[in-house]
């Protein structure tokens, strides 16, 4: 016990205050911020009550929707680091004038064009209390439970994608050597680690080799034998598989865009062709990336046939279920998906239909040890053989996300889940109908779970283009896309309602691409009454539309057009 | 008009109910979790308040520490995917019971094993305000007033960091065509993204090439006539580096550990002479790294020194801040960063002593041209010409984290930060003094920054290691080794404090490698006192260590210690 007493230099200050000087007062002031939140002032608590208590009904409020004629960076135009502190109210009042107030309404139920939704409210709480935990589970160390709990939500998860048995579970849910899946930022990162880990596993030590991890790409190349390497996807795939391609090396020109069916999925034939060419060009198909759905449609391939291919091209089999994999929770759903569970990998994005806040992607292996291949170790962090997530991912210190998720999994249930899915199908189909029976608007995509594509073409415009000729089915062509893309923007600055657009060539279009609105239904507050609206509104809106009046002079005979139009 | 209100089916049912049935009891229930927040419960609420509103206070209230004789695992064992809903109030009890209460006390002012912090407590309301808008910067138009926020933000810190023109803000602080850096998940993506940039920087299209982008590394280096790449880093590199290696192609071992100095910093005449080699055998150094500070002891290199080696050879220079270059915002601890506003890239951490919450990585380019090299574009998403973010960055969606940082500029201010920064480096200083007056502390590494290295070494065993020989010096050492790593081990699992631990070579141990304890002094909470009680607690730790009776053996003759011991 005298060790223990002593040896503490008693005239070094105490509690607070730094050798040879008292805190100073500006000290003191910062540090109670870092305290307990009594100090956090009127104009915070009562935005926190306003926009988390109610997200929507703030969207829906006079307080939401700013000063939206001023030009958004009108108030962000400097570069200057603020020198001298503001105070929370000061600042909070600003950021609600200048920020929350010009936010894109992303949880309102008008707002169908992205998957976006409003999120389960007891998610906001959760949040904050992640927040004020800060857990990093890059290491147990860092995390503590946090990291057996995202090891079983990742288990959870690979079961519902590859059901494997209860004995695998029990054997790698919690071990240290296995990984089923990671929890990544996105779906991009999710990407990148599942086909990281296929290129490492491709190209692994042997006899004179490193492996590709150690000696790169080039040396791996010549060591097998390979002129180059390819991955196949469907000309659906999503942009973050080019980005793949580019940052390991690959090359996007060696993403090779398969040709899709009249529904937007790979055509298997061309597929395999692709496989055959490449093989007599001595490329080796690093994998086959199947699409469930595509960003664009929703589109879902035949994953079943894809695995077949993949099987004869010995090669790995990923899935890019970022979109679409939620609704495997569905039943009713899951048939589209068959032949998911033959993946080698599987992304599925949990900030989409799972219903968490962005910056949740999610990666699977079927296999536990196929991510050894990108294992990593430090002696100050993940250290060998330990239990660290880090060991395993691309990332490094991240948040604690796959808590949000936990809750979801059991607030809600698989049965949840599975209500909420088929809700988002339901409505879709329901939107397509009433497209259907309109005279003036057209659907280009019939509802593949919750998304669907149409545009608007004026009932007389779309009695002309059955009968127009090559050049002027062209010119009425170019003028619907004007006029869509016009009501699009129209649409999205006024605020109201908000739909996405982009470029398709669906089978009306004969191989042109054209524009077209798209809607995604994942939020679950969406009622018909809205889509009503919503149709109403874009009526409105080419009514009155600069677009209009060209596209309409294209039907009057080319000798009246030249003369000049009044009023 | 007409055209406006014909055309919707009056027959289709209105709000809230599919097409032909009534929306179930079941869906309705599940709908109201997506409302407003009234229905979270008492539980919910409750936590809320008591983790968010004080989470040091939280950490040493009896709630905290939970059942932490069960094993960790044991709540998280089974993979099955919950198929009913359980109640908020249950589930949220159950987070209480086995996730919150077995949380890693990253807050705590006794938690100074790694650089974790208490946060400003504003930051959690804004973080839940955060949630509820669940922004995604990855286009305008899901981010809106978001989008020029981050731009700014990126601004400040780039004038931070470069201190370029205000005519240079100007161009290019709002400019779609211009990119001063991105927000990214953490250090290792913003470290990945830097090289990436100068990777495909280095082999751009040109005559006959489409750029490695596009046609990947293996032809890139062909076309290039080089025969591999090179990364130069000092041994104290983050191992981020070697996944950056591994990703992007290069291969780890070409990832080249440059000697460093007695204080951990690179050498410049080695780094040189690697340099050199590389020419002589046709390796492209693609970029020198250097490090601001390591990880392990806050070393930060000589980055005058190195910006001009990277001159001479023409190549890319990035530093990796992320530990460090938070202290940028201090006027006195600036100059060792001497050079850092002559790298090509730069990466901070904004989730170490930015203090935001994790998840917060970012990258700095100071020629806004330089991240063109990867940019990516697609239809439906991030179009040529935008503003969108997501153009040049590595990760797809993502969250709005930059609005946390914007806070924290403003409400610390510069200024703020700086006597932040100051007091975390007092601290150090003071820890680096109180173990210097002990007889039985050695400190291994001075404080650089915040962070310093130490170990208990008895005083006896002090005294033995000035007389020891080979043999018996090794032993020692071994033993040290053992007694430091209990204690760590013993004080982590106490949960009173946490130190961390890594193995450093430090000149006292000739060159071998020892395993030291490391403090992270980020927390502006942390006292002297604490920093005491440490000391302390750490001593009665190794007075009853299983280790220190084998370290004391080894100081008595060898005839007596082959005796039995006895009580």
């Amino acid at each position: 016990m005298t060790q223990f007493e002593h040896g503490i230099d008693r005239t070094l200050p105490d509690d607070g205050a730094r050798p040879g000087e008292a805190v100073s007062v500006h000290l003191q002031a910062l540090l109670r911020l870092f305290g307990a939140s009594t100090g956090n002032g009127r104009v915070l608590n009562e935005l926190e009550r306003t926009i988390a208590g109610d997200p929507v009904g703030y969207f829906n409020s006079p307080a939401f929707g700013g000063d939206m004629k001023e030009a958004l960076e009108t108030a962000f135009s400097s570069a200057c680091l603020p020198e001298l502190p503001v105070s929370i109210d000061e600042h909070v009042q600003h950021l609600q004038d200048k920020v929350f107030s010009r936010a894109t309404p992303t949880a309102s139920p008008r707002f169908v064009g992205h998957m976006t939704s409003a999120l389960p409210s007891y998610l906001l709480p959760l949040a904050k209390i992640m927040t004020a935990l800060n857990q990093n589970p890059v290491k147990l160390e860092t995390s503590n439970a946090f990291t057996p709990l995202e090891r079983q939500v990742l288990g959870m998860l690979h079961q519902l994608v590859f059901g494997c048995s209860e004995d695998f579970y029990r054997q790698s849910l919690q071990s240290g050597e296995h990984v089923l899946g990671a929890f990544c930022a996105g779906g991009t990162t999710a990407n990148i680690t599942a086909l990281w880990a296929s290129r490492n596993n491709l190209m692994p030590a042997d006899q004179g080799f490193a492996g590709v991890a150690r000696e790169g790409l080039a040396s791996g190349l010549k060591h097998y034998g390979y002129d180059g390497l390819a991955l196949l996807v469907s000309e659906r795939g999503h942009y973050s598989l080019k980005k793949a391609a580019d940052i390991l090396g690959i090359g996007q020109d060696h993403l090779i865009a398969v040709p899709t069916d009249g529904a937007g999925r790979i055509r298997i034939g061309a597929l395999q062709s692709c496989v055959e060419r490449l093989r007599l060009g001595n490329i080796k198909p690093l994998a086959l990336i199947g699409i469930a759905g595509t960003t664009e449609t929703g589109a879902i391939d035949n994953l079943d046939a894809m695995a077949d291919v993949a099987g004869q091209a010995g090669c790995h089999f990923h899935v890019d279920a970022a979109w679409g994999g939620a609704s495997l929770m569905s039943d009713r759903q899951r048939p589209l998906f068959k032949g998911i569970e033959r993946a080698d990998s599987v992304v599925i994005d949990a900030h989409k239909q799972l219903y968490v806040p962005m910056g949740a992607g999610l990666v699977f292996f079927k296999r536990p040890m196929l991510a050894t291949a990108i294992s990593q170790h430090a002696n100050y962090i993940v250290r060998k053989g330990s239990k660290d997530l880090g060991r395993h991912t691309l990332e490094g210190s991240r948040s604690a996300m796959a808590m949000l998720l936990y809750a979801n999994l059991h607030i809600l249930g698989r049965r949840g889940y599975e209500q909420l899915i088929d809700h988002g199908v339901d409505n879709a189909r329901y939107f397509a109908e009433l497209i259907k029976q309109q005279d003036d608007f057209e659907l280009l995509s019939e509802p593949q779970l919750c998304l669907l594509t149409y545009r608007h073409v004026p009932s007389v415009i779309m009695q002309a283009l059955r009968k127009a000729d090559g050049a002027q089915w062209v010119a009425l062509q170019d003028g619907l896309d004007a006029l869509n893309e016009d009501i699009q923007e129209r649409q999205r600055d006024a605020g109201r309602s908000f739909v996405s657009r982009t470029r398709l060539t669906p089978d009306v279009s004969g191989g042109r691409s054209i524009c077209v609105l798209r809607v995604v239904l994942a939020n679950p507050l969406t009622t018909p009454s809205i889509l009503k609206d919503i149709l109403h509104e874009q009526r409105a809106l080419a009514l009155d539309s600069r677009c209009l009046a060209p596209l309409l002079a294209l039907l009057t005979p080319p000798a009246q057009s030249s003369a000049p139009v009044r009023g």
